[in-house]
């Protein structure tokens, strides 16, 4: 199939770290030229999906703007500007957690909007992880640091406990993965 | 855990019926304040993994700007203004396909970005769905309808050929739910 054309591209918003929104003029296979396709930058993130040595999930009960309320959540955060997906992760991890993880499995990588970019989650499950270190999280949000079960991993999916869309994905993907 | 407080909201941009953009000032727990939160606001939508009556997958090969290529894709798109979930999936089931489903699972509703909300995705498992119209997709994107097996929809997620967040998302869910 033939590609789309971007004939133009200007930042139209430029907020803050966090987001810049540019205009694209796009030309269709058929010709037909769109003058106004919204294309939103946002920083590409990791989440991972971290099983302790004996067996446990590791994950967070958090506040979140977005949720207007708290979700179930995997280890996670943006990249640093030219970070590698995997070194992200790993840093993640031992900040978010003070653990690090032995076997580390690359669950691919999604683009977050299918029409306007937004940002690639890169989401990882991580294997035999024990704590080396206390958490230096410097995260705005409250959060509490769980350990379910599989068990429990299953039924918090099942039961829509983790209400953000990249979480639920590292989530279903990783029990996947896990067979 | 306690909820941020939104103090203030203000458009800062309105690009198209697509796209627009808010800042919120918040107050944390804490009493910090953030004075220039991104908010983005972009329309919610379906998602919908299509089992037929002789249980093939339904499923598009999709040109998608975001992706700057072709993709895998279940049935999907927006909601119109006021409409139900359910209903909007029903719509584009036969819009973009010409089928309709007797049986309709609901695989939940997230939000696609934990910290500027960006949109809700609805995601859905219809089964025992069979063709009463011919197609009648508006749709810009070049895209080919083809049937998948169970096996090749397996193969395909393992593959990544689903390439944005909101389809795997749906197709690891829905697998899930058939077990």
């Amino acid at each position: 199939m033939k590609t789309w054309k971007t004939l133009e591209r200007k930042t139209i918003l430029n907020h803050n770290k966090f987001l810049r929104v540019e205009n694209h003029v796009v030309q269709l296979p058929n010709g037909q030229i769109i003058d106004d396709w919204s294309w939103v930058v946002t920083p590409d993130y990791v989440n991972v999906v971290v099983e302790t040595e004996d067996g446990r999930f590791l994950c967070f009960r958090q506040y979140k703007h977005g949720v207007g309320g708290t979700s179930l959540a995997p280890v996670g955060g943006h990249l640093e500007p030219g970070e590698e997906p995997l070194a992200a992760a790993k840093r993640e991890l031992l900040e978010e957690t003070g653990y690090e993880a032995e076997e580390w499995f690359d669950l691919g990588s999604y683009v977050v909007d299918g029409n306007r970019g937004c940002a690639t989650a890169y989401l990882f499950l991580a294997r035999q992880a024990s704590q080396i270190a206390e958490p230096a999280a410097d995260d705005l949000e409250e959060q509490e640091l769980i350990f379910l079960s599989r068990d429990e991993l299953e039924k918090a999916l099942a039961a829509k406990e983790f209400k953000v869309l990249g979480w639920v994905t590292a989530v279903a993907l990783a029990l996947r993965y896990l067979g």
